[in-house]
């Protein structure tokens, strides 16, 4: 089950642990929750060093610490819930092959963390484009790993399926159905992830199950 | 085709016009367009009324002349998008009978405008939670009213199919698909309106007539 706790995972071998990890780590995962609230209640625009030191009980010097912009402090948020989202993918896709069921996970494993992580949720769809340059374009990698493994499982969805619909329109409505919910999910009437990531999941692959119009994916690759 | 004039559309016969309507509308419209980019692009809580003015090249009090309040701005940035959509679409649904292509209208109708109002779209996304008050409640009555059309739509949809899937997940499904576009929408690759709007009511159509488990609307009303 997707946790809500801030510590700053890593992609496994891909960078040394930090020789201080856990401390620094606990602190700093404190510090970008706080953060998120913050974003989520002013903006990214909005809202001053002086008001997350607030936020946090933590000095503005101590912040410095830990970030040294406020940007650095988004795309540490930002950051942080791509790798872990895309580093419980690849735990769930590991143990499966059927490419129905891949589908399945990934959806579920796409909820299963927002909706634990409502506020960073909505923090990420509303200063998707604040973080320029070096920031901007580390996260857009992230953003177009996770893109190309979706566009790579209904590519293989679709291949079993002998299906011809375009898989650019069909991951980036599904992505529309997972990312649009916080702004409507109620856990008393809509059940937990895994009931949602259940319907989501139906309505999206009977929807490009049935679309046989071909008209468009000759026009593009897919 | 959708415009992007940004008069203020009233519901016909239900306030009566303005004795100035025309030149008053007009004003007032450049001042939305503008603000709606300033929104766009500071954030509503970023933006400053000074900032405001200078991006419509009015005064301050010459502003305050049409609105009172950067949030009276806001909320007729809102009121002119949702009259719009929902005017529009009782027009396009005064023609069409059949369930099926009366849901393909709304699809179309909603991402015409969107798509021809893309700025107004994001800061309508993500200024959602901002209004308070009588506003606020002015807002979401219209968005009730919206929500309660499509749900209708989805409703005789599924009466005619003979179909059990949840109309609130189909709906709320259906309008993150949609709105979710304006963070992926390229004109280049993805086509206009039209083919879009197929291509999203093509897999909703199909996604919700497929879904025949009714484990999910026994326990809750559809």
């Amino acid at each position: 089950m997707a946790s809500s706790t801030p510590s700053i995972v890593t992609h496994a071998g891909r960078r040394p642990a930090l020789p201080s990890e856990t401390r620094f780590d606990r602190q700093l995962g404190k510090i970008l929750e706080h953060a998120t609230e913050v974003f989520d209640e002013k903006g990214y625009e909005g809202a001053s060093m002086r008001d997350l030191s607030r936020a946090s009980g933590i000095s503005l010097s101590g912040l410095y610490y830990y970030f040294e912009s406020k940007e650095e402090l988004l795309y540490l948020i930002q950051k942080h819930a791509f790798t872990t989202i895309l580093e419980r993918l690849h735990q769930r896709l590991d143990k499966a092959s059927d490419p129905e069921l891949r589908i399945r996970l990934l959806v579920l494993n796409h909820l299963e963390y927002f909706l634990a992580n409502r506020r960073a949720m909505k923090v990420l769809s509303h200063e998707d484009e604040v973080l320029k340059n070096g920031f901007g374009s580390a996260i857009r990698a992230l953003k177009r790993e996770y893109y190309r493994i979706c566009v790579g499982l209904v590519d293989d969805f679709k291949r079993q399926k002998g299906l011809e619909v375009s898989s650019r329109i069909a991951v980036l409505s599904l992505f529309g159905m997972m990312n649009w919910i916080y702004t409507w999910y109620n856990p008393r009437i809509d059940g937990d992830a895994e009931e949602i990531a259940s319907e989501i999941a139906d309505i999206f692959l009977h929807g490009i199950s049935a679309v046989r119009d071909s008209k468009r994916t000759k026009k593009r690759a897919s």
